[in-house]
């Protein structure tokens, strides 16, 4: 069983460096965040701490992985740091939200802490997870957000960016709220209510002898009596291959009262091209008028969050909306920019340890790092979100009055009374062992519902939404401006 | 051992309702294409093709399997059906060009001939690979078009669609030309050439004690320092961390002296924020006047084919690009949107068998499917690529003089005379097992690399290319004009 090495080379080299320097098994803190939110939306739904927690498990070097990188690194010669790899199993502490809670730009999703070399090595892993599984859900989230209550299905492992990327997404989404996937295997794997019924080619392989319009309508309609046959009560047609209302339509209908006589009720049908907001409306009538007036019309064909909400304002009688490539891909913005940033790092002098909070400078503030170990403290009003703050985690929870100041616009204030304040970051695994039980998906999804639930609707718009408070405790903006100052060059032109 | 069910449930669902209309057994031929290029782009690199056929040797139902299917689809209580899924065993043909060729919208990428539930089901697995991995391969090959000739280094793992998406989309940007990657497994799995030495953590983990910026920048230099102990015949340092020009590049040429005072030459600087054009120049001229004229400078931060390009165009001394997430998730199109669509299948009479031709009808004409079973036939001239012909499988290649005639513009006609024509699509898997030895990503980048040379730059073009002639045979427009003839309805307003 061969472990995939799961990480940037570089990774391996600065270890190295770490080791030769003696410093690897210094005490060192990693922060993982990111810095704007995918389709600027103004959160993400933390997602892929299950796969986090997996693949840490899953994260060490047998004989085979040692004796590869020997082979890519010969000038590593030390063999008490071959040794050091191969004996490898993660010995710190991560600390996490529950996974599907909403997460702001710079405040810490994941917070490592360990021996330096070790929460190195996990670098890429961590962000791999979380930056892609966060992306999806929140994609996800915002299509059903555009839907209004009615149900999304996640079907696009055909576009996905790989096997992982389909399954894995499929999972995602759900934790985002769509209904149910298409992606079987998500399903055995996840326990995620998967659907499906017919495409195009179901219909086509019925295509007999074709000679006019009039044939192929009809072996549309054997088509469909042949599904009807095996799927009496799930039957749903797709009505789109040739012509939606000069065949797939009343052919639908035909099989559909068949059905009835038989003593079923039909499903409905899907359409997977044209204007949907038109087809659904001349389907809505046509399905009515027959009587019909419960059977359901699914549309998808390139949907995405901003053509779902404007098929829904227009009215478009659809019932559920099929999302393929724009949802497994985040195809608007398709990579989450989470990143993974050395925090905090203990050092000793003369016997004395210390914590030494570095930061990197960057001629962009937004990307100047925030020091030392964090947590996240979400205040709330009656059950309401009010602001984040981001506080040093030997900081108190705050008690009494807060003011909250943003952290650039510093006269930007207010004060908030009879508050609740929930520390999102618990520890995970600690002592080579996750602290909680697998996350099913189930519950992701219900803590990513009742997360979204407390913000207010203007910071879930779809577009320009309002930016909510995202503050730095006082010690830390102290902290944070006394690291900057301490770098800080004169520019000298 | 569990087999991942790769698979969109409806194609199971379609399966059954295939046996239980009797027609399962039928052959059909589904073609594997794709309409539009990403980036617009004129041509894909295809690639994916040693994914399928190993995805093609995992796809089967084990015990397990068949009892999760059987719970999610309980309407399914045929017994034979449930015992022909648990005997599955892919026993169709593949036809397919070798992985790495050029190719370009329409063009069957793989052909799929079986019986009709099996080739059915493999829809989704056949999909996700090729349009995952042709997608990067083709990003990856218009990055290193853009960077005339100087290496391309893959970094994106962290923000990659899920590990796979990581791994093989390594293997992927390889075949597209790409030098090397920073992905650990992909080198290991693939025998890729793998890269990586030192990000800024590594410089901040020294920051000890820091109260002053020539605190930091000798912090640097210590780091710099330990690095090139540990590495001291590849030492590339990262000199970004706070300041390029005051604090990184001259801690690099300290330690650049330094080393070769012990006999060694330093390998360069990488610079990873900022105004690369500006900050490479700096370098490249404070290295020269070091003495350092060999040292290499290379950059990344968030690169494309067109920063690149540009790059490029002003003379900026860089020497080697890593690119990370606009590679690795094709950010600017990260889907290839290729479809697979049943293209023939045979039905019986009184005893006769016939291939029927369906094609799937579209109000938008590009998206009318070519009928039968179809190969391509490149026609080149000294060389190069003349145009292509889309043919039926059963017709000859062309000899003598070939009018080449545009399938929509049909005025737009070209004479070719002493050609070569070469059949792209060759049986790759058949009678259970594959035909062809494990493709390596160097011979894939080999026949990528070959392919894309034939081509003329204007189809070369990163933007608004020439639009190369991709024609079909007399033989096989005729059919396909029948076959809307039969079908078209006439509208009525």
């Amino acid at each position: 069983m061969n472990f995939p090495l799961l990480f940037d080379f570089y990774e391996l080299t600065m270890a190295y460096g770490y080791f030769r320097a003696g410093i690897h098994n210094r005490r060192a803190v990693f922060d993982l965040f990111y810095r704007r939110g995918p389709f600027d939306h103004p959160y993400v739904l933390f997602a892929g701490l299950e796969g986090v927690l997996q693949g840490i498990e899953h994260f060490r070097f047998g004989e085979d992985e040692i004796r590869y990188l020997k082979s890519v690194a010969p000038q590593i010669r030390d063999e008490e740091f071959w040794d050091l790899m191969h004996r490898f199993r993660f010995q710190g502490v991560i600390y996490a939200p529950p996974e599907g809670t909403v997460m702001f730009p710079r405040e810490p999703m994941l917070r490592v802490e360990g021996r330096l070399f070790e929460v190195q090595l996990l670098e890429t892993v961590l962000l791999t997870y979380v930056n892609h599984q966060s992306l999806i859900a929140t994609a996800a989230h915002r299509m059903v957000e555009a839907a209004s209550g009615k149900p999304i299905i996640e079907m696009g492992a055909r576009r996905a960016q790989g096997i992982d990327a389909a399954i894995d997404g499929a999972r995602a989404a759900y934790i985002g709220g769509v209904s149910k996937t298409a992606t079987t295997e998500a399903g055995r794997r996840f326990g995620i209510p998967i659907t499906g019924t017919m495409g195009h080619s179901f219909v086509l392989a019925f295509h007999d002898e074709i000679h006019s319009p009039e044939d192929a309508k009809e072996a549309e309609l054997r088509a469909f009596m042949r599904y009807a046959e095996a799927f009496p009560d799930q039957c749903l047609l797709v009505v789109d291959t040739t012509d939606v209302e000069h065949s797939g339509l009343p052919n639908a209908i035909t099989v559909f009262r068949q059905l009835r006589e038989r003593g079923y009720e039909p499903v409905g049908v899907r359409i997977d091209s044209g204007d949907l907001a038109y087809l659904s409306r001349v389907c809505r009538s046509a399905l009515d008028e027959a009587g019909f007036p419960n059977a359901v019309i699914v549309a998808s064909s390139d949907l995405n969050e901003f053509i779902i909400r404007d098929l829904i304002a227009q009215g478009a009688p659809i019932d559920a909306f099929g999302v393929g490539t724009n949802l497994i891909t985040a195809k608007s913005d398709p990579a989450l920019g989470g990143v993974y940033k050395l925090a905090a790092v203990e050092w000793e002098e003369g016997g004395t340890r210390r914590w030494s909070t570095p930061i990197k400078l960057s001629e962009n503030p937004a990307k100047v790092t925030l020091p030392g170990r964090k947590n996240v403290v979400r205040i709330l009003k009656e059950g309401r979100f009010v602001g984040d703050l981001i506080v040093l985690e030997e900081e108190e929870d705050p008690r009494g009055p807060l003011r909250m100041i943003h952290p650039e616009y510093r006269w930007k204030q207010k004060v908030v009374t009879d508050y609740e304040a929930v520390r999102l970051l618990r520890p995970v695994y600690r002592d080579g062992r996750r602290l909680i039980d697998t996350i099913s998906p189930d519950e992701a999804r219900q803590t990513a519902a009742a997360s979204v639930a407390q913000l207010s609707p203007e910071h879930r718009r779809l577009h320009m939404p309002h930016e909510p408070h995202i503050d730095l405790s006082d010690a830390l903006y102290e902290r944070w401006m006394e690291e900057i100052r301490k770098r800080r060059m004169q520019a000298q032109t």
